[in-house]
């Protein structure tokens, strides 16, 4: 039987899961909605087609949702600093959540998030870190497995956007909400923590959104002395373009480029360069979500846990201290709780 | 509510869109299965989940499966000269049918096939020709449309396979079950039907079976001029690589290559060629079945048409016989019915 | 002391080999020019350094010219028609002799200068195909020796000019000046002589010159077997591009685009093709003239021989039939005579 | 008339220099050369031809060379430590040097070089930074000022050597013989000084010859802002691979791979990577030593300027304190004299 998934927030990415698990995926089905601004959740429930004679609940709070007995899995896509008190619900009622990045803004609040889960006795919560789904970044890992190129030593990074909102985009957020990508990618990629931070400030791209710093470099160490630069461009205008080569002992392994065809126009050969993140990494969306619902319904847990959550606030964290100071900062983390074992 | 589908056939193929409807799709449930060795009609069966309280039903007869009240419609995965009666049959219950490629291996059994679906009043039959939906070629399609090219011209082909079995495996098959594939392919690229096949004989491969004439080289010429030629290599050894190139009056497009990584080591750069068909094919054998599920569920029907497979045999029948004379041979085919207007 | 070198013919090409000989290679000097426009001949030689006292004289006529006792060896760059009496008279008077292509424009003429090598008992031809000396060719022969990919099977060429003249431009000479090439560098490559050419016609560009049939594919037979088709294009607009991969029997290897750079712009990546074949060829010129006045100076001959200038007219001829009456023509060439073995 | 040359110092560098004059590139001679090991320079005289009646003559000091009334240019191809005084005293006899890479290892002795060629009033100095003349640095300085992709903001470097010498290499010659190159190709890149270096030192390859930090990532600020990453890694094994990519406003431009042909093999597909600098680069230095005869053949300079190898010091000095202090260093350089202007 579908799993009956109870959708919080239902802004864009919360409709898109909506339409994931309603017309792409399998095993799954939405039976309730929530959102801060009701009339939104009825809108998107009104279109929706429910699961045999019933219709798709609207709930006034998050806390109804969770506590309906049509719901077997919570989906969190609302505003991240509601995160914390909607996870831990879910977790308090025994169900399984997956919840967009961030887990929560503040690493503090992911800790408590963590002391929930343990207290509950097992993994409920899946953290939407898509990346790790992606078919390029699985077989750059295969391939530094696989490939006999020995050790990993660093890793070179390129994380571009075409353009954020002209008001309201941050400095900061460049790095809590891009490069948080690559915080997590690197931990899963090398299978070890990161230790510091350092932000560096190239040239200011002359479009960027006034008082945006952009683009930056940030210098992440891994635990095991693994270099990851990390370039960051959101005013990059060109296309989305997400790249990464790692640097092993005796070979390199990198993310191709995605282009299906191959153009002979006009004296250049050539492919295309993404649009946007969704052009990009539609697939690796639509897998961790199938990953969830398989997980869900074999009584399990996978992916990205409350500690990889944590461990992304982390690394913000310092990251946004290197970024204030201009120093290299040293990330602040406790051991990784045995019940988060690899 | 689900489409309830009863597949006919549950060899390699027939089981593989078990697996997708099963467990990769959304919106279809298997409810029913036969096959001539109803044994492994019951073995296949015994794992499948069912639908609510329904076990999925054994039926001893590709009929009695047809006529099952708890199948909505038909996925035929048999052997090839078993198609004409079973897609007939199902055309006669007025039920939707997925029918492998070859719709019937023998061009007249196709006809049959459409006078019988003509006069059922509607399309009712999508035929698997799966390589429509692949992103790479539906890209082509788009650049042929979109980017200011010009007519087309003529595309070079190639369709390699590592190895085929040592017997029974013969020099027509390379025409029968490989190149058809690019058949069906140029007549969608194009909008064009063909209407002459040429075979050409160059050195043949040391490692070909014995009595195997591969490589071979078929060229198709479209009603508007367009030539093809395609490389059909069936022992070629290193990976399963398809290719192909449409030269534009002022362009060209290519397939890319598909490789999600670039690794660089002992003293080499570059990326991986697909194992096989499936490794290569994958998504597009998803996105044309859950095609057919949505089209199922809206009434309607979508994809390569009874015409399609039809069309696909008569050429085949030409480049047969162009194998066997060494001459140039014209396509012998009816006008299209408005019935299968595009 | 420098190769002193007497040039017959200085339109474009012969000044540019003069250009070459003065400002780029080593161990040439220009001593002496003729051309039937005298006027011509004067300007180009007015400009010219001379050697030591010496000014550049200026012939009235070739047979002049190849008396010249300050002429060691002769570069022909004349019209087709005339290279016969030319390169027969430069053997008669001992001295070597660069012939551009075509060696002569009827392969009569060609079996006739071989007549007269052989009488003068040495080789004194180079024939000006100059693909031999591209570092894309030469990897490739050097791939098709070292790479474990098996036997070459068959060939896919491409060579395509972004226009020719819209007057005066005939569809004969698509084979007689472009496919020449691909003539002679699939007789280099495999070392195997054509033994028969077919010349489809597919959909004609709209943009061709009138009266033009372009594209083209030639199909040429190797007398192992290995069977080459050659897309001719001389009004691809797009750029001058020059393609082929050889398929081995377990591999196959492929000129790669030669752009130095990659772009990144307006949602697109990729490299430059070249504008004109003295972009894409300029260093295999350079290679050839400098491998001639290598030879000549150590009292040698190299490169390609009369008997290749022979064969690519012999090809032609078949080729040239093979257009006009749509059949496959087999090529009628005596046998290599062991003067000129490989 | 040739320039007639005296080579400082007959090691495997300046053989290689002597090669290229004699049997590469045109309007030079090799007149006379000179060598700390008198005997090695008589073998290397032995087997030259001279010029016309004269033989090449060995001198016993660098000084008697600089004299010879046969030498028109002086290249200095000695050990770094000497440069200085021969540089110098090539200026003060007037004539033209070529001296190859450092113009001096400290960076006042290259001031003392500057002084003496203003001194003397015009430019006689080209120094060998051979990178400038490689068709793929000049790819990308044309991109940058005609692809319309805006300013440049930041450039990734990575200069892979397959190995070095067990014994004798160390951690400052990755920054003073391998970054060395990237130091003066942005500078020539970009139009800009250098303004300060930091060296990072990541997870250290095991196969390093002990003692050898490596790889290293030299960071370079340049005056305008634009940031440089450097990846030097000198026992990377897999091949000889020289890689940018410079990020602008609205593109980015990278150095392509150079392989000539792509392998279809063993399910893999790709090219090759150069096996050491010379495979890389030898046109380049080919390039550079035509410009450089051109140049003192005209009675003109180009190329390199000692204020170019002045920069090149200075910057090295500071990324030597970097890789010592591990903190940002200022480059310490005074202004540009308006004699070096561009």
């Amino acid at each position: 039987m579908d799993v009956r998934v109870g959708v919080i927030g239902v802004g864009m990415i919360g409709q898109d899961h909506i339409r994931r698990i309603t017309q792409v995926l399998t095993g799954g089905s939405v039976t309730a909605v929530n959102d801060v601004d009701t009339a939104r959740a009825g809108q998107v429930a009104a279109v929706l087609p429910g699961v045999g004679q019933h219709r798709v609940s609207v709930h006034a709070t998050a806390q109804d949702l969770i506590a309906d007995g049509n719901v077997d899995a919570v989906l969190v896509a609302s505003w991240g600093p509601a995160h914390e008190e909607q996870v831990v619900a879910a977790i308090g009622a025994g169900k399984p959540v997956f919840c967009e990045k961030p887990l929560a803004p503040a690493s503090d609040a992911c800790l408590r998030i963590m002391e929930a889960e343990m207290a509950a006795g097992r993994r409920l919560v899946q953290v939407g870190f898509m990346r790790r789904y992606d078919a390029g970044y699985r077989a750059m890992k295969a391939a530094l497995d696989d490939s006999g190129i020995g050790a990993p030593l660093l890793m070179h990074c390129a994380h571009r956007n075409p353009s954020v909102p002209d008001y309201g985009f941050t400095t900061d957020m460049i790095i809590s909400d891009s490069a948080v990508h690559e915080m997590d990618i690197v931990r899963w990629l090398f299978g070890e923590e990161i230790v510091a931070a350092t932000v560096l400030t190239p040239r200011r791209a002359g479009q960027a959104p006034d008082g945006l710093q952009d683009p930056l470099i940030l210098l992440l160490e891994m635990a095991n002395g693994v270099l990851v630069d990390d370039e960051l461009f959101v005013s990059a205008r060109y296309g989305y373009d997400v790249r990464g080569e790692v640097v092993c002992e005796t070979g390199t392994v990198a993310l191709a480029d995605v282009s299906e065809v191959t153009v002979r126009a006009q004296n250049r050969y050539g492919g295309r360069v993404p649009v946007d993140w969704r052009d990009r990494f539609i697939r690796a969306y639509d897998a961790e979500l199938q990953e969830w619902l398989n997980a869900v319904a074999a009584g399990s847990a996978a992916g990205p846990s409350s500690w990889d959550g944590y461990a992304a606030a982390a690394v913000t964290d310092a990251a946004l201290e290197a970024l204030r100071t201009g120093q290299r900062t040293a990330v602040s983390m406790p051991e990784r709780p045995e019940f988060y074992a690899k």
